[in-house]
């Protein structure tokens, strides 16, 4: 990555890259989440982590893993926050000594360097709000989640973290995902699309459109802005970054998940529909099992707040093991190669681009063609 | 239908039922158009059309179709809106002598009962709205889809015609929504879900909730409203009529077209991947065919411009005859069941069910629980 020379040595004091997790998180809680950390360990020797929960069910869990509990500390905290509680309600009993509100509060303090939770997504995007507070000149937080596209994945954001969005917030969305995006897929200067109804400059609502001529004109050196894309254009991959505000971007993601959901059904029933069906399934059952696995939501589980003094990922609730290390996966790469580095220097960059007071359709310096080639040296 | 009785008779003055086409709309024109009606007039032998456009290419496919050519009148125009011109400009050079403008102005003469076109959406709607005006009550159109789920299909509404929408329009389309599904389900009082981000009713935007609360207040006799529904609840047809604003709704349906062609296009692939599930898939054929039966995009073709004073119904452009016969069949189902009138009553009903004047939350009379029984005989 070309920005590593300029990121602190390997991890704060030299110590190991260091992951918390909210271990009561999700619908299975330990039993998912240990032997998930104990895969994403596997994978990533070199980090360790702070397990925040009941600790008799942790350590239960723990001693299945030797290898991950030598790299594990185990900090009690009796609290848990439900999978159904309204996130208000969350704050109220869960602030400070849940096992959610301790795990991120480590970020904060410094303690870790990520924190991964499956569990509750409004309690954990209210708490992680409150305990890391915004960054400075970011307005809201927005989740970025991984899309599976045909030709491999791409960032989609805001999947729901905060509802309607101005020109200025889909700016920073634009700037946030991308800097995620270097990251995930070690690209210098990743695609960037906003999501409209039509790919008519004519078309789509005002804050879109305005947060359009922003993009073009500023033209970000670590940002490629390649205009609207339509909701088809997320599973073509058109951009390695999709932006959108979070009603719209929730609605879509669902209706994604809704409509991969009905086909496959319709598969499975289409196979057991006639014993020549199930025969022929027989003979292709190798090519079933690639499809099943690229069509398999564990794969790309792990969503990342974006917007807040620290990252926090969210893994899907009702995961496996096996899912709950893609989560960690993302938070170890999010942590690793610095994401809140390469927002901030992205977020200063703007700063530059964009005159402050100014209306925000209004720049005043035009990017220079060649400065894109000037910030981002070979990957 | 429980309604029969008081719609007018079988047609205007006794004629038969009478569909407007726009011959030259889609990308294909007239061959498709034509062998279109043909197959759609096989399956409805009560109806005759009005085929608008260049006199020497439609009779030259009609003479392919004595049958068709039998029950239509053609009647020339040489201006034909093109497939990729802006709304505005069509409006300019096509208004009064398109074959498009020409097809929706003789629903508006009472010419004929619907019409349909496979033409530009942007232009459709615009010159729709131009020549047909609105329903008195209604603001704004909204553009209504069928959506294959797993128990069937769902109409969403509104797909694209308006961008952003008040609690009142929201209700609208509600009510305009479950007219259209009483006619096309055959339902008495269809369930009615609200698009939304949470099932909460703590969640989403200002004006959901609000149309939330209003629907649930008056209780509407012919519509049963039951909540929010998020994006995956689309394709369980959890309701028979899904409301969103134009945006959204949008956004949702391109991102289900392209979930749906990119999990195809991996099967596709699966199959081709080896020897073995090419030999799997000759004896899963049969099975294969009917999921892409069900999968199939023309099935569910021609979406419905809802709100304004007559019907518009609106086909693929890419579409073949067959597509386009389904979505004469919708244009048929439109007329013959009297979808006007339904909105009409639906309309009258919400009127004595919300105070004028009233800010939208507050209502005065709560709808009566056994009223729901009384106006909706058996169908």
């Amino acid at each position: 990555m070309s920005d590593e020379a300029q990121a602190p040595e390997p991890r704060k004091s030299g110590r190991a890259l260091r992951i918390s997790l909210d271990a009561m998180g999700g619908d299975f809680g330990p039993s998912v989440t240990v032997p998930g950390a104990a895969i994403a360990l596997e994978r990533h020797p070199d980090c360790e982590f702070l397990l925040f929960g009941r600790e008799s069910e942790i350590n239960a869990e723990l001693d299945k893993h030797p290898a991950l509990k030598a790299r594990a500390r185990v900090i009690h905290t009796y609290t848990v926050v439900s999978m159904d509680e309204k996130p208000s309600q969350a704050l109220r009993h869960g602030r400070y000594k849940s096992s959610m509100w301790m795990a991120i509060d480590a970020v904060r303090k410094g303690e870790a360097d990520v924190c991964c939770s499956a569990g509750n997504t409004g309690a954990l995007m209210v708490m992680a709000r409150f305990c890391l507070r915004m960054m400075p000149g970011i307005d809201r937080p927005a989740l970025a989640c991984m899309w599976p596209t045909a030709r491999g994945e791409s960032i989609v954001l805001d999947v729901g973290a905060s509802i309607g969005a101005t020109a200025e917030n889909l700016v920073d969305m634009a700037i946030m995902g991308s800097a995620m995006a270097r990251i995930v897929f070690d690209l210098e200067r990743p695609t960037v699309g906003l999501l409209n109804v039509g790919v008519e400059e004519i078309k789509g609502v005002e804050q879109v459109k305005e947060a359009g001529s922003i993009l073009r004109e500023v033209n970000l050196p670590n940002m490629n802005y390649i205009g609207f894309v339509e909701g088809d254009d997320i599973g073509k991959g058109r951009s390695d970054v999709v932006v959108t505000e979070g009603f719209a971007g929730n609605i879509a993601l669902k209706t994604a998940e809704g409509t991969a959901k009905q086909i496959g059904d319709y598969l499975k029933s289409a196979i057991q529909s006639s014993l020549l069906a199930k025969i022929g399934y027989l003979f292709a059952r190798g090519a079933f099992n690639a499809l099943r696995q690229k069509m398999d939501p564990r794969r790309v589980n792990g969503a990342v707040f974006l917007g807040l003094n620290g990252v926090v990922v969210k893994s899907h609730g009702g995961t496996d093991a096996l899912g709950f290390a893609s989560a960690v996966d993302v938070a170890y790469d999010m942590a690793k190669y610095d994401l809140m580095a390469k927002i901030g220097t992205a977020l200063a960059e703007r700063g530059e681009w964009i005159l402050p007071g100014a209306s925000s359709a209004m720049v005043e310096n035009r990017a220079d063609e060649n400065s894109a080639d000037k910030e981002t040296g070979p990957a």
